[in-house]
């Protein structure tokens, strides 16, 4: 299939530009969820989608949504966030987000119909400043329902209830921004890597396979603190060698179990107690995350760290205490979804690379509802979540021709399946 | 030969109870160096020392100095230290000092003459409250000149000069309190274990062989911070791992090296960076401690260390840098030392039982000038430089009538090799 959008790269480029001047003047490229660059990043882009010939409405999660083509229930969608965490995220969601933009103003340019609307989303607060989040597409997803609003606070002092109405949302009602099965057709998303596998292979974009699930937990080795020096080391209590021997085993039983090349392990945070040079350890805590793109190897992964952890207490009779706090599965994307995207680089002629997705996504929260398909483009040296995270402007172009040209290719599949 | 020295437990008990009292009300038992309550306490001590028939004198060291027996420039030295660290230390360096004190007073009673005049001391600044502590017993071996007092100044804003001028030194004479190799004919002290050595055998007191030399580092693994969700297993340099394997390598050295049993090494601080769950640790710092009381093995202790750090850099690919902040030889307390602490300890009928000191003290600093010899008495839990740390009132008099009879037996030594 011919490419017949008409991506201009000006627009996209000014679009950045614009978008980039709402945020925080303290921290860099800071424009959190619920605060008040978030609130006037949103006017802006509801003025663009309007401008882009969109009907432009909020859902009572607040997600902003601007609709192309008419009535009916079913529709393509296609998004990202604009929000970002602390000190970072230029890229991370919004080339989704203006992306998604970007081919609307195409669609309305070649006046092209599609065989359904097309409704392309800002999900509300999809980074963790809220810790329920991501809170739009889980709402979407029927993942999130009212009552696990209660409580929630947002970093600003309010109620997660006023954040959403502020934005303009319906708070009390929000299972009114359910999707049910089968109403969004086809979900497309366009993502920087946030990883250098891209980058290391001298490629532009890739096509993901899959979105890891993170599991993140807390081990709490309890030993006994006593004199460095005084205390033999037969007698010793030490909750750091305990903490150092499941850091190693962690990365051997990533790397050895199941599918281990789609598995990632990693001890991000540690703190030792007293923490002083002459005193042997007696307490650390520390997190443990596990992310796999293979269901069962994740499985096997978690059984394994929770026996490790068991087998280091009791060889050195050291307490322990091993807590999941928060526990995803893989999300494996559709195949036939893969597909579409395959289409779309061979249209364009770029090298076809599959890559799974070790962060996660919009996409990942509402395929439970809809196939979903997802673009990577690569991103300087893998960095994300931080004010060197970068993206070249051809890299976003390219991204948002095979977005566009994804889009053409699963209304042709859709059409094909009416038909067939 | 028979107990003559009538220790009287009362007394004892009497000046725990009023030494407690210049404490710091802010912090459990603290007397740090050079601060009003070290002062006050010296001021009292002082006091005690005449009422047991002492000349007291300070010297320039400010050691506060308690003499009997009439001039010559040999003499019999006991002691130890009455300041302690903050929040901690009841016995620690104090039971040396009472027990000295009560001892001179036993010989008072008694009217016991030695051969030699003794004297007995509180050493200035025994805690590290100063870089360059042990300061008293360092000067009087010579080991602290006149420069290496240059720059130093007190927690409390004071040179050191100034702090040494104020306990009744004389800081620009400091040479004046360096004694001469021959001059001490023999240094006994009495200290806690600050280990759980003894208390785990059920043992009161034991007989110290050789004082530990601590060598201190500090260990920086320098890797590449990362999206732990997005960056692949092989393409990773995480410090935290590295790390890892530091302190079990340092584990398996100490208990494999030389011999073995006489060395200890301790991981006791970490510093992670930046100690998020949900990235790949950029950077590490630690510290590194080893010790033992064999020097040839505390040489391919630490010369095993530096391979490991070297090796586990190469490996990861990681940058790794090991600075060695304090290196101290381990100091062997002469036999015939020991023998005269074993008749003292035969004479009383208490088991021998004969063990290292793995913390180190003014003897290890004055013994390169004389022969030391080390009583020591069991303390709760090996539990040490804390509020919790603890010894019975038992233990502190029988490792006092110890302490006194090592006297009389080290005073016989020394009649017997002047007649031979």
């Amino acid at each position: 299939m011919d490419e017949i959008l008409e991506i201009k790269p000006e627009r996209i480029e000014n679009d950045f530009k614009i978008l980039e001047t709402f945020t925080d003047p303290e921290a860099p490229w800071t424009r959190r969820a619920f605060s008040l660059q978030n609130k006037e990043a949103r006017k802006w882009l509801a003025d663009q989608f309007r401008a882009a010939g969109l009907d432009v409405y909020n859902d009572a999660a607040s997600n902003l949504i601007g609709r192309r083509g008419g009535d009916g229930d079913q529709v393509f969608m296609m998004g990202s966030h604009s929000d970002t965490v602390i000190e970072g995220g230029r890229f991370d969601g919004i080339v989704g987000v203006l992306g998604a933009l970007e081919i609307a103003r195409c669609l309305q340019d070649s006046d092209i119909e599609l065989s359904l609307p097309l409704e392309i989303v800002d999900f509300t607060c999809e980074e963790p400043t809220v810790p329920i989040s991501p809170v739009g597409s889980r709402i979407i997803a029927g993942d999130i329902t009212q009552k696990d609003l209660e409580g929630v606070i947002t970093p600003f002092g309010e109620t997660i209830h006023k954040a959403i109405d502020d934005l303009g949302g319906d708070s009390s009602n929000i299972s009114k921004a359910k999707r049910a099965l089968g109403q969004i057709a086809g979900y497309l998303e366009l993502h920087i890597e946030q990883g250098a596998v891209l980058e290391k292979e001298e490629l532009a974009a890739g096509i993901v396979t899959a979105i890891a699930g993170p599991c993140r937990g807390t081990v709490q080795f309890i030993g006994q603190p006593e004199h460095a020096g005084a205390t033999p080391m037969p007698d010793r209590k030490d909750a750091l060698v305990a903490a150092a021997e499941l850091v190693i085993a962690i990365e051997k039983i990533v790397t050895t179990t199941g599918m281990s090349e789609e598995n990632v392990g990693t001890v991000g945070w540690m703190n030792v107690s007293p923490n002083m040079i002459n005193v042997v350890p007696g307490q650390v805590d520390m997190s443990v995350e596990v992310r796999s793109t293979d269901l069962e190897s994740l499985v096997l992964v978690r059984k394994s760290l929770e026996e490790e952890v068991e087998k280091i207490s009791e060889k050195r009779k050291i307490e322990s205490k091993l807590t999941w706090d928060h526990l995803e599965d893989p999300v494996p994307l559709p195949l036939f979804m893969q597909d579409v995207v395959k289409s779309a680089f061979t249209d364009l002629s770029i090298p076809i690379k599959y890559l799974p997705s070790r962060a996660s996504h919009d996409a990942a929260r509402i395929a439970p509802i809809t196939p979903a398909g997802m673009v990577f483009i690569r991103c300087l040296e893998g960095k994300s979540h931080c004010p060197e995270e970068w993206t070249s402007m051809d890299d976003i172009v390219l991204g948002i021709r095979l977005l566009g040209q994804s889009l053409l290719r699963l209304n042709e599949n859709f059409l094909k399946n009416k038909k067939g």
